[in-house]
């Protein structure tokens, strides 16, 4: 579980973010944050699996797999999930891992469609990529007992930022929207989505310019 | 997912049979006892995997894998985890989604100690076996919001049910505790820990009928 861990940790950080501009401090985001990263975690695992993407390699080391056999990893993957909704099942309130569940269950079913190879590609990026970032804002809007009204524009940032960095990511990897539209067309549906996202923010009655960073952090990352 | 179903659901009628016996309807248990039934249903799946146990067959037909491919029947797996927590949390209270987690975070605990065949044999029971049916008890308890040391008698019941179920299993299966004391030893620990059961269900303030017909059957099976 613990090799299974790293990278650049995006989805915690933009959920201490996100908790920061809404004034609290970070430990009360923390197991909300965590949560969101195991999840994340969990996935990767369990995609890099041989049936599955056949990746022997993450982030420059053995996956999970390849370093401990495929028995541990599938293992390693479902404690990875539960450790997940334990965290953050931690608040007192269920609404936390209700958001949580319900981004894991939409990216189950963006991977079920992928390895089908039967889905628009749109429609996969909002489940595999999207569910997961809106739960990393999201979570923290729970944890913060936000009222739904107030959620609805952060809502759409995270959706944004989720799309922002599935065209930076193809931009990377060469795949995706690379291949619909080219490398010119997904840097300026890139570049429009970067001010989409900032646009959404500056609209926000908070102080969102760590998130602000986040968003140009993510659209100019190369790797 | 669908495919995953099936066998005596032993589990959910423990749940509903509890919140029987506390006299609630069964509507308010079942989302809990499905969600602690898919839960054994995922673990199934995964443990069936080749890199697992590598079973072909399940109640006398293909297992998942066998049946859907490995991919498959890993994230169908997934699914049927994040699926039984989404289901614990349609309650008010996180608790039943808490008792579930803690009890999956067991089974899996206990699963890896199987797999490097280091764990001590009633450690290993415990945390596979008993940690989820005592979760079907401890399930509806939580639910029902049973206060706390009304619960202690009730959990003492579901440990000795999950004990007495293992001992069975492994006279079915000539495995477990039939290698460490004999067939006759093994029939005799089953009788001794069915008796403590009903013993346990005697001394509640409950109409205890179904739970006690539940332990005959356990201590009675042949398959």
């Amino acid at each position: 579980m613990r090799h299974a861990l790293g990278g650049k940790r995006v989805r915690p950080v933009l959920c201490l973010a996100t908790g920061e501009a809404l004034g609290a401090a970070p430990a009360e985001l923390l197991p909300a944050a965590a949560a969101v990263e195991l999840v994340h975690s969990f996935s990767l695992v369990h995609d890099d699996l041989p049936s599955l993407d056949n990746d022997r390699e993450r982030r420059g080391a053995p996956s999970v797999w390849a370093q401990y056999g495929e028995a541990t990893a599938i293992l390693a993957g479902d404690a990875l999930l539960a450790e997940a909704v334990r965290l953050a099942l931690s608040y007192r309130t269920p609404s936390v891992a209700r958001e949580l569940v319900d981004a894991t269950l939409g990216m189950i079913g963006g991977q079920w469609l992928d390895i089908r190879d039967e889905g628009q590609r749109e429609e996969l990026h909002r489940l595999k990529t999207g569910a997961l970032f809106s739960a990393a804002v999201g979570c923290a809007l729970a944890a913060l007992d936000v009222p739904e009204p107030t959620q609805r524009p952060w809502r759409a940032f995270a959706l944004e930022l989720g799309l922002l960095f599935q065209i930076v990511d193809d931009i990377i990897d060469g795949d995706g929207f690379v291949l619909d539209v080219g490398a010119d067309g997904a840097r300026g549906l890139a570049d429009d989505s970067a001010v989409r996202a900032q646009q959404g923010l500056a609209a926000l009655d908070a102080d969102t310019s760590v998130l602000a960073e986040i968003v140009d952090g993510l659209a100019s990352r190369i790797a």
